[in-house]
């Protein structure tokens, strides 16, 4: 047994940030190590509220998180709060997750902060998060924050390893409203607008109308509750608003699991990440067994070189690598 | 022997329609022919100088596509257009290549214009789009023009099958030059200001103005000559601009023969586009053999009933189609 295992289950945070380690590493000997913790450790029943949460720089959202995370941990419950940031795949750091941004739920006890991990791929980034979410549930916590920033596909990607889906806006003028990508209005569950104080309170609540009423026109979907999605302000600084965005990701989550929504999202999700696991590890064979790569480089340099038209180098390869089916 | 191989290389229109028909369909036995006889095409030596044009709707690419195309064919040389259309897949039809706006090239017999087919999602178009190109190069055409729209990633597939890529801009204020994405300009040869006429031709100096600016500032390729990429002004309603376009598009090309970036560049995309179709040809296994279809259900449903991790399931499944590797 992985002497990781009990000490995760006790909720000991430096096992957990040791089992995150762990899974975000690609060395062969720690992959299998992780794989065999992950399994041992998944049928222990215990779930997270787990909440994706988006927005991009300058809207707030490590002071949101701070807030939020310190108004939950003040109610006894655990909160974890994970990043996923695709720009540091390129940029080879991150911005997520900034525990120095979040003084106070940094040392809280009842908190577990984890920075993005630098120089990943996308899909990487997608798996060590997943991981990362299982090993929070084991640990025991209640909520388990998911952040991202409005780039690319990393909301989808989120919204498929969460249980709700929260959008942090800044106030603006209506005219900006389109420019959230309709995409993402559609996996919003709820939307903040953030800097509702001071100078920006009457924005803020101009902005909270415009979203209402665009949530309005979009179809209802079927595993949300009358009146969802919903757009309410917030003040991340002065800590308003966010016991009502609690509420209402309370009321949500109950909502869906009394109507069966609940696991059956969960069900679904489980079996989309089965079939990318199936479709990466396909992808993987290519690069990783010596005998493909090699035959891949070789039927790569006859096409290069005019010897092999690409298809017909293709159905060979494919044909090599059939197997038993 | 297909009875399509001798009219393509005699350049038949007719026959090459056919065979470009054939490229587009699904149907298994289509497919197995259209693969004989491409194989059959394959080293027939001929190329064509391969061109991609990107332009967003209303830019005047039929129009651009119209004049240059005539011109092109009033010099003796045949000239194939074809349309790559991300956009169909989602709408089922297409805006690209349409024959009633280009009339004259439409009449033209030294000219072949092929719209987009509809309905067909991104992968297939790549695979359907560059049957097309090696199709219309047996059949002897000197310009291969492949258009798409400003939009996802249609240019980079575009740009990865074509030897230039011309990049077709309407004038605009200096502020409005950050809306070209920064990937586009990257991949751009050549970027035409269109509607240099008129009340836009002062405008379209000036645009001229600031993409030759920002493209000094970019970083010089290995596999440009000096001043390229290239902004200019052309006004393809009067016609104006297109001859020294051409130029410069010869100029380019002939720089890249005598330097060996031609043949490294077409053996660079040979041996992608085969790593592409094995890629997707594992994908497809996925779904194609029955075997595999109904254990990856079977799989699935167990993942999504919470009897099986994710990551075990996935493990189970590629021991399962681990080949002789």
């Amino acid at each position: 047994m992985d002497d990781l295992l009990q000490p995760i289950l006790d909720g000991d945070r430096r096992a957990l940030s040791r089992a995150i380690t762990l899974v975000e590493s690609t060395r062969p000997d720690h992959r299998a190590r992780a794989a065999a913790l992950l399994d041992a450790l998944a049928r222990n029943g215990r779930q997270a509220l787990r909440i994706g949460l988006s927005g991009t720089p300058g809207v707030g959202k490590s002071t949101f998180t701070e807030g939020f995370g310190t108004m939950l941990t003040d109610q006894g419950l655990r909160v974890a709060v994970l990043a996923v940031d695709p720009s540091s795949a390129r940029t080879g750091g991150s911005i997520l997750g900034d525990k120095t941004r979040m003084e106070r739920l940094a040392r809280d006890p009842n908190a577990f902060i984890r920075p993005s991990p630098s120089a990943t791929h996308l899909g990487g980034v997608a798996r060590r998060t997943r991981e990362a979410i299982a090993l929070c549930e084991a640990a025991g916590f209640d909520v388990v924050l998911v952040e991202t920033v409005g780039v690319g596909q990393s909301e989808t990607v989120v919204a498929r390893m969460t249980d709700l889906f929260v959008l942090l806006l800044a106030p603006a003028g209506g005219d900006e409203l389109q420019g959230v990508k309709r995409g993402i209005m559609e996996i919003a569950d709820l939307i903040l607008v953030n800097k509702a104080d001071g100078d920006l309170k009457a924005a803020a609540s101009r902005t909270v109308s415009d979203y209402s009423g665009a949530l309005r026109l979009m179809r209802q979907r079927p595993h949300d509750p009358e009146g969802f999605p919903k757009a309410m302000p917030v003040s991340a600084v002065e800590g308003t608003g966010l016991a009502q965005a609690w509420d209402e990701m309370r009321t949500l989550a109950d909502w869906r699991r009394e109507h069966g929504h609940w696991d059956a999202t969960r069900s679904r999700q489980a079996a989309y990440w089965f079939e990318e696991e199936v479709r990466a590890g396909l992808m993987a064979r290519l690069t990783e067994d010596p005998a493909t790569r090699d035959r891949m480089a070789e039927l790569g340099r006859d096409v290069a070189e005019g010897r092999t038209a690409p298809a017909a180098a293709a159905k060979e390869m494919l044909d090599a690598l059939s197997g038993p089916a």
